[in-house]
Order: C-alpha cells, then structure tokens, then sequence
C-alpha cells in the first residue's frame, strides 16, 4: 500500500467486492449505496474520458475505475473532499487513469475545452433548499446534500456543453425530484433512455433512481429496467446488493 | 343472473375474485390485466362521479363497481364495445349505479357539464400511429390500440375540463410512452402524483405503468410505489395477481 497521509478523523475503506480503497471522513463526508449503485449502472466506454461531476471524496469515479481504462477526472468544489478524493486516487495508484478538478462544476467548459466527454457521472445534492433545509448541519453535509453551491439545471445545462454528442449523463437521484429532473433534461437536450428504480424493500416505495440520458437523442424508447431492492423482508441485503458490497 | 341475449361470437367472462361478469368478443376487443390493474389503482370515492374513459367493453368500470358507490359512466366511441359494455351492466344489476355514453370523448363536457367529476380512470390506446402501425388489424382492436380517435393530448385536455378542483386522472400506459404523458399532463395541469410501475418479471423491464395525477396539483411529492410483478420466474403468476383473478 502506498504510504498516504490521513488528516484528523479519517479512515480508509474498501469495497470489499473490489481492491478499491476510499479515504472517508464521517464528519465530512461518506459515499454511500448511491454513490456504489451509480457508479455500476451505466455501460462504460473502454476507453475516452469519464467526468464525475460532484464527486465529494470521489467513491463514484473510484469505483468506476474497476471498470474502464478510459481517463477519469472528478470535479468537486469543496475543497476538503476533492483533497481526500486525490488521495484516494493516489493511495490506489490510479494517477495515470484518475485525476480531480477543485472548482465549481459550471466552470468545467474552462478545464476541458470543446465536447469531448463519453460519459458524465453525477450524484448530485438530492434537496431543493427552503425553508424546511436544516441548515444546523456540518458546511460539508449541508452543500453536499442541498443545492446550495448547484442545482439540477447547472449540472444538465454543462452537461449539454461538454458531452459529445451523443454522450451520455448519468445520475443518481431521489424519486420526488424525477419530473424536474425529466423536464430539466429535456430542457437542454438530453434525452432520458434508461431509468431504475432503487426501493429499500420490495414492499417499499423506491427511496432512489438511477437515470441515463443522451445527448441530443430521441425522446423515443425510455427503458425501465428492473428494480432493484436493497434489503430482503428480514433486513438482510438482497443478493444482488450482497454482490455488490462483498463480491461473489 | 338476467337474461342478456349474447351476439355471434361473445362469451362472458367472470372474475373469480369478484362477482363482476364481462361480455367479451375475442374478435371485437377482450380486456386484460391493464384494465384489472387499473380498476384497483386509485383510492375511489365513497360516493361521487367516475369515468371512464376509452371503456371498451366497459371492464374498467364494472371492476370499480365493486369498490365504490358512486356513480360510474363509461365513455367509448365505438357503438359495438358501448353496446357489449351496456349488456354487462344490466347483466351484473348495475344499471342504478352505471351507465355509458357512445361518443366521442372529447363531447364529454357536453354530456356532463362543468366540473363535477371526481375520479377520470382511462386505459387509452397506447400506441402511436406511425409507419409501424399494423392497419390490418381489425378495426375495433385498431382504434383500441392506436392513437387514431384519440390520443394522450385530447385525454388529459377534456380531463382537465370535466375534474373536480384536485379530482384526479388514472390511467394504465406504457413505459416507452412515459415521457410523453408525464409532459402532456403537465401541460393541463395535472400533477402526477402516484406512479407504480408493472413488471412480467421481476428480472424484466417493465411493461405497464399505472399513474394517477392531480389537477392543479402542485408538482411536489411525487411516490413511486413498490413495483407489481405480473409472474413468477416460473411462469405461474404471483401471490398478487393470483388474489387479483382468483381471489384469496
């Protein structure tokens, strides 16, 4: 293992159905079964560049890395998390495949010029912010769960700008947010192609869906694809998350 | 059971769950799950009005029958489906609570005049016409599949005259076509509030969607409700849609 520094408060895990190690921060910041899911759900180009936009400690671009040799480069405004996310990339040797970008993520057409992106990841803050925001809640939660710092519309109107046409964002989001997030994808361009549903139970409503759009494709031939339940009655993972978490 | 003469080629069905019996013509038109899922979809008013709209054969509405006292009118365009949807009422005793109108759905508001209806349920034709259209279809099945006598537009258009103030629309469709009427909903006004999609299996896509909407809903605190699965992985059907046909 390379010899990486932890600051106050941190801890590494590991997926353990992968080798990847992620540097975490309970305080700060922890992906969770959103981030996991997200980074599994879409196909991945073999090669080419892989963005994931509000990266936070870069979980999502860390474990798609598992799964491509294309360039993957995080984007994360806080710069507290995107300095957990480098290391990270660096405590698993991924400083040729992976790198980070600590900036506001509207500025991304600045970093990356032209539209050369195949795939845009995103798990963006889930909570419109109003009065019902609780804003008594740790700076590093509060920005990474509430569209403080960006919101739906910023995220589809530069993904619009750096995709290549017919690249492809996909997003992990909360079920009551789906008609903006339809309307606002259709707002600029990017076509909705395939959707599931995440429930915690398949007697629950769904807490999560995951969701992929093209670029300037047709607003033909949505997929729902089958659900996925994360525990079973008993409260034990289902199978298929078991995987996911432990490998087989 | 009332003496209904029965035409060339008609049998009647029954649901073994209820007592509801249904003059089917396999030639003409024969419902099928979708209308059985979305009879039951909705929470119906005690009392009140219902309609149903695209009724067919009118099974939708005899199914609601069961669950409701409040009055149900069927609304189909074509006379020989109204008739078939007539005879099923007086067949079940039901000409107190139910009765249909043969016309064009867009005269509803001629019929019923303002808005005073409290729950619209419709399983509209679902598909588009297009260069893919099968025209050889017989009539009867081609203007129940096809958007031909109507379409997504002009039902949740006439739906947005006849409701209630926060009355609302039901209606079984397609995944494929989910963008469409979450879009043309919108459009009149009615907030999608209940989702449930309807799987064959549960490792398939789904192939139904049930969706109820508001009128003059706020678009907030949409639910996507735990998933229905049509069969089991060997075929059989599930404990769910075995109670919805044959009963505990």
């Amino acid at each position: 293992m390379t010899d990486i520094e932890l600051k106050d408060g941190e801890r590494v895990n590991q997926l353990f159905s992968s080798d990847v190690k992620i540097i975490q921060n309970r305080e700060v910041f922890s992906y969770s079964v959103d981030s996991v899911l997200l980074s599994r759900f879409p196909k991945l180009p073999k090669r080419g560049l892989i963005v994931d936009l509000c990266a936070g400690n870069g979980a999502v671009g860390l474990f798609a890395s598992t799964r491509t040799h294309a360039k993957i480069i995080g984007v994360e405004i806080q710069e507290r998390l995107a300095d957990m996310a480098t290391r990270s990339i660096a405590l698993n040797g991924l400083d040729q495949q992976m790198s980070m970008i600590t900036d506001d993520l509207k500025h991304l057409p600045q970093h990356i010029k032209g539209s050369k992106i195949d795939i845009i990841l995103c798990n963006p803050p889930y909570f419109k912010v109003d009065e019902h925001s609780n804003l008594n809640e740790s700076e590093h939660y509060l920005l990474a769960r509430h569209e403080i710092t960006t919101n739906l519309d910023e995220i589809c109107h530069v993904a619009q700008r750096v995709l290549k046409s017919n690249g492809r964002l996909a997003m992990v989001h909360r079920p009551d947010r789906f008609l903006d997030i339809v309307e606002t994808m259709k707002r600029y361009n990017l076509a909705p192609k395939r959707i599931q549903f995440v429930y915690p139970k398949v007697t629950k409503e769904a807490n999560m869906l995951l969701i992929e759009a093209i670029k300037d494709g047709s607003l033909d031939g949505l997929k729902i694809l089958p659900p996925l339940f994360i525990h079973n009655e008993d409260g034990s993972y289902t199978d298929e998350i078991h995987e996911i978490y432990y490998g087989n």
